[in-house]
């Protein structure tokens, strides 16, 4: 097994795989990929961004990844791509180190008799798995993973470890959840009633569209009444908390500690930025970018850049424009009695 | 067991069990519950948000549970309530598939001899309970869950799945934790050393009180020397982080990804918004209202509603108004100096 | 075994093995630790703060921790210390009760046939140890932890409860885990392609240097090419995300809630406020101080304190302001046209 262990491959073999026109050495050995600034022989780096086209030049890299107008920079060998940051997952992807997943189901796990498991997918050691779930083929079902009643799993799937899918969570093909992410929880649903909160039972669940992807400790909750929706190909990070009945586009991004209140409809191709948050029963509409810790306080119907806040300065300047902030109506309000009548 | 599978209620039976008042026909029968929009044929809706009152003449739904201004606009049958959302709510709950949680213990359970778990708890697959931790009455503890040592769960508790109490973790009745949360952790307490950090051991514990909930993958600290205490009917969403010594006031609420910083005070019926944060040693009074991604850095005294940030606009306004930020005390200054002696 | 559940030094006992210097009756006996303000008989209490100097007068503690300059005003015995914290710290520690955790493999534990454990480490319950990983004599595993293939835990580390090393993560010596951490998870790296997102492989790892302390439910990402650092005695609070490629140096602290994006490289002797960001890419120097909630946008040089944000009012004057923030660059080119020519 040294070649799984250790895979090797040609310049001109990654060239035709990849479809990527070739410029130099066709034999050279590619074992394995680092950045331009650590490579060394043996190992493939790529540029993509313009201001680390200077490392070029001094890489130890024995082949580059560079569009073609990079390509007489480069002293070894290299592979011409439209997108040098693509073709570098493609390849890289051929040294991932993945971990061996035997089809079969750990002894120790528990599973419920009315549940449906394809006799080729992994499950793990302390897995459980509730009354009328599927797990499809293909699946892998990670130690410690709680599967609760009522869920189904496409072809595919893999539930990386300690994820917990509640109740009435239907995942679509290929669809990867990364360890602590807690899908089906009940929504923050509440009523007051006589000074005491009442839960409002939450009915629906969630539905989470092929090939999306959900990060470590991130929370999707389930619908109250209709379901909480994924489209295909959305991307969560971590610790990111998805409320009831958010409904998220196709090819949406959403960065680490983000969140969608319950309700939110977030378009496709939208790019949600770490620790941003997205007020309850708003429509954002497609490619849409919130920038990092804005919040989204109303609909947005076009496509753009969003920000809100304030930049960083020292403490000190901050703390004498922010006293100036709990004054700023007032100071519009003498400017503009003082400027009345003056140009502009 | 069909009864228990697919309940049907008439509306007229409705009308009894909560005490509403009944319009139209309390022979239609009801077997499930949904949205204004949505709502078919058997199903039952309700109207609490005025903006949705067009919608009730276009509803699919046989029973609609209305105010009693609104039961004039209802077509078909309607429930007259003094507060719709309220009586949906508890009508819904009929319609709530409830996993099975029979009594007994799962035969992989690791439970310390010196635990107490009463005969008619339900312990899942794959639970580890400490010494000298008690279990009282109808207690549900999921799979995966971990209690650690000394603590106690009144009667009726539920651990949905994987909640760690990690130690001296007390849950008055009812008390329901969702998948993933961590009560009990050691509080971040330390105190710098020769230029190395030092652990203050933190020797309290954690009180909840009766008829909390806690979201998933949510933290409650346990305290430095004293305990950190929720009172009764508290509600804490998903990934929301109470640091030690923090105390809760009853009846409040706390949004996702909020977060109250050591030894802070919460009023009772508070509520805090998503992704707010409430820093260390403050005190907040009874019925504040922090919005959304607010920052509370003084104590408040007074009742009522509180925010920082800014409004979102697209980037280029942002970026704009942001640089001006940085030279705002500069300006009021300016405008202070130059309207000297002017009105207002 | 009386004396390990119910400790007792004498005050000059104390003051020999921490090296205070004692006022008062040598012989008054300390059963443990309390505040100021609830101490009684028996009891140490500390005053670090001088604001909390009028308890002295009233505290029923037994002995007190004091700086030197307050001996005089203690009415019983007192221990004075350069840093009555951190001497309070380490007595405290005297009297936490830690959980017995005897050497040794539960026999539910699922572990790879080539991992290797060291005998005298403790392996709970329902945890998994993956191929290759080696555990290092004096570690304690608790229940439910999942580690992954190719991990390396040093010598004396505490995974606490559920904690997920998902693969190549290696750590010093004395490293703690708080319960549902995540370390390990792939970072979160995407290359869109014609439409659709291709994953980017994360090839490296993690690695944590001696005495870090990592919270409850916080994650840190694997590298993508090179590792995801942590030196020396970093402290990460609970719900903190850490991106991939990031690099903290030591004794930096980060507050619950906060996050650092990828590749971004944070100094010495940092901390970093609750809730607080750092854009990916960045540079923190050494000894910075980031106040809660703020957003680090631009890379920081120089030491100090750093803030973004607006302070809270209530709402209602809030409002008026926040809106007068979205005509600020308005407002200052007016007040420049005005004013031109005017002395400042």
């Amino acid at each position: 097994m040294r070649a799984m262990d250790h895979p090797e491959f040609t310049a001109a073999a990654l060239a035709e795989r990849f479809s990527l026109q070739l410029q130099g050495d066709g034999a050279t050995v590619v074992r394995g990929v680092a950045t331009l600034a650590s490579a060394g022989p043996g190992q493939l780096a790529f540029l993509a961004n313009p201001r680390y086209r200077s490392q070029l030049a001094d890489t130890g890299a024995s082949v580059v990844v560079v569009r073609a107008d990079d390509a007489a920079s480069v002293q070894g060998t290299a592979l011409v791509a439209r997108d040098p940051y693509v073709a570098f997952a493609r390849i890289s992807a051929l040294f991932e180190k993945l971990p061996a997943r035997a089809p079969g189901i750990h002894p120790s796990a528990a599973i419920d008799p009315t549940a449906e498991v394809s006799p080729d997918a992994h499950v793990g050691p302390f897995v459980s798995i509730g009354a009328r779930s599927k797990v499809a083929t293909g699946c892998v079902i990670g130690p410690g993973c709680v599967i609760g009643d009522d869920c189904e799993l496409g072809e595919g799937c893999e539930l990386q470890a300690r994820v917990t899918l509640y109740t009435r969570v239907r995942l679509g093909k290929r669809v990867r959840i990364l360890p602590g992410a807690v899908l089906g929880a009940a929504g923050f649903g509440l009523a007051m009633d006589a000074g005491q909160w009442v839960n409002v039972p939450q009915l629906g669940g969630v539905v989470v569209g092929d090939d999306c992807e959900i990060g470590a400790n991130s929370c999707i909750d389930r619908g109250a009444l209709d379901d909480t929706v994924l489209e295909e190909d959305v991307r969560i990070d971590n610790l990111v908390q998805i409320g009831h009945n958010v409904r998220i586009g196709a090819h949406t991004a959403m960065a680490g500690c983000s969140a969608a209140a319950g309700s939110a409809k977030i378009g496709r191709y939208c790019l949600v930025g770490g620790g941003a948050g997205i007020l309850g029963h708003l429509e954002v509409t497609d490619k849409v970018l919130v920038t990092s810790m804005s919040l989204v306080t109303h609909s947005i119907r076009e496509p753009g850049e969003y920000s809100s806040g304030t930049p960083l300065t020292d403490n000190r300047t901050w703390r004498k424009n922010a006293a100036r902030f709990k004054q700023l109506d007032a100071l519009a309000r003498r400017v503009n009695a003082s400027t009345q009548g003056s140009p502009e």
